[in-house]
């Protein structure tokens, strides 16, 4: 990771987890996970990153060795008395639905995002997978945000709908996955569905299809943006948290979220988490180099370009 | 339809029906049907199309009058004693799968495609979803068929298998929907599916993945071509046919299958099905004019193009 990063910096709050996952590939212990953890490997190759997050006094020291090859801010990362949050969750053949085998929150239940002014200050920010409580508390921190965006996931919707459904409101851009998108509106359409999600207050929505690609709705724009039709999907397991910090990573790179920027930036989030589901946990993510997201991107293009209509 | 056919001739040969519909919107009685009746309407629009296939005598002249509108050559469409080949099926609010209620083959057993000299000699042939050991006595009687496509559907790989990896092999291009594709290979991986079909014999294959588009691969090259992200859809039956009838009816009018006219044919077939799901039966297909369709590849493309990378 040679390249060198610029542009605005970028804050997440999220999880920093211990998963254990299994797929028809094989199986993976208690190996780094977490929804802040894959944003922001995947947010560093662009720019200086800030993580917010919390874990227990068992996170080893090899796993914190991963945000420091990666440069990415620790300083917000809290070490309390207590166990790491795990999950352990299965993949079948079918990867785009993971079944969750179990959760322990353990010291998750006890975090309380307080940011420095540092943080506070950060012009792009986002609010990864957790408690939609916590993401509003870290929204009423901020001061003069440029870009805030969040992703959650169906438990919140399911147990805190009032909160998500506040938290969507108070910021810049949403990104779910489609199966959230369907349950939050009731609309089986996308189309339908990101606009009934803009009304939550956000003027951006992007749906995550996973192997299908996203939809982007700005203003009143769609972008259809393609996946990387990959032949060997490995373990989907961050799939849309290292989208997401593809994303994210390069509009703070841009310093800028335009309709051609969003474009770019979910080309290359769609490259990121390519690579990211080529092997367990953040294996392909921390031997990733920025040329590599670069070639998948020109890949992705040469995949989908077509020539105007010919009458 | 007053833009002129352009091209080679192309033809195809399929079912004609008598479809009964019901989807969430409402429902839509003995309507015209059959995937060589969607694949002709939508080819028509692009170069001269002979159809072949049979019907009873109860089929109504108002349907005939579809066929003669769009200028399809009926001269091959057989009207036998018997009742017309009747298809009833139903829609939930995913519009992506038909139910069958109910499918009386009536006629269609005794359907028997015998070719005349010139539908014989015609450089672009379609082989709509049909028993495959039908495709293959049509296949027999070709004489120097420039380029050759099929459809098929999961009861033919349920119950004739071998004779569908017989037709497979002796076309040019197999189109297949991705629930077929996952089918007939075992693959769940749609890139590997693909290849795997291919090793039936053909050269290409198109997988069509409903709402979100469809993923070509020809020698060795990948295209995955976005669909139109509609916001209503109404009645998706023949989606697929009048999908493939925009593919085939734009490579016989360019009158040449390369890597850039494939991929432009996917996309124009992504336009023509986008307008025929819009209402019931070939209601919208008959309202279509040819500047629609240029029309909605343009704006498939703006919705799809981005910027290269920018570092």
């Amino acid at each position: 990771m040679t390249h060198p990063k610029k542009g605005q910096p970028l804050l997440v709050v999220g999880t920093v987890a211990i998963d254990s996952v299994e797929t028809p590939f094989g199986k993976a212990d208690e190996v780094l996970g977490g929804s802040a953890t894959y944003f922001s490997v995947a947010s560093s190759f662009f720019t200086d990153v800030r993580l917010v997050a919390v874990v227990g006094e068992d996170f080893p020291e090899r796993h914190v060795d991963v945000f420091k090859k990666h440069k990415v801010d620790i300083r917000g990362l809290q070490k309390l008395k207590g166990e790491t949050f795990r999950w352990r969750g299965s993949y079948g053949y079918d990867l785009n639905t993971a079944n969750t085998l179990e959760t322990k929150l353990n010291i998750l239940t006890e975090f309380d995002p307080v940011l420095t002014d540092e943080q506070k200050n950060t012009p792009f920010v986002f609010l990864a997978n957790i408690d939609p409580d916590l993401q509003i508390k870290v929204i009423k921190q901020l001061k003069n945000p440029g870009f805030v965006a969040l992703d959650s996931m169906n438990l919140w919707i399911k147990i805190k709908k009032d909160s998500l459904l506040k938290a969507m409101g108070m910021v810049d851009m949403v990104i779910v996955n489609e199966g959230e998108a369907r349950e939050l509106t009731g609309q089986s359409n996308l189309v339908k569905a990101a606009k009934e999600i803009r009304k939550f207050g956000a003027k951006g929505v992007i749906i995550k299809q996973g192997e299908y690609g996203s939809l982007g709705l700005f203003n009143d724009e769609i972008f259809s943006a393609p996946a990387y039709p990959l032949e060997d999907v490995f373990d989907p397991t961050g799939a849309g948290d290292s989208f997401a910090g593809g994303v994210m990573g390069y509009l703070a790179r841009q310093g800028k979220v335009t309709r051609d920027s969003l474009r770019q930036a979910m080309i290359v989030g769609a490259a990121v988490a390519s690579y990211n589901v080529e092997a367990f946990s953040l294996e392909r993510l921390t031997s990733l180099e920025f040329h590599n997201i670069v070639d998948r991107y020109n890949e992705i293009k040469r995949l989908t370009v077509f020539d105007d209509f010919t009458h």
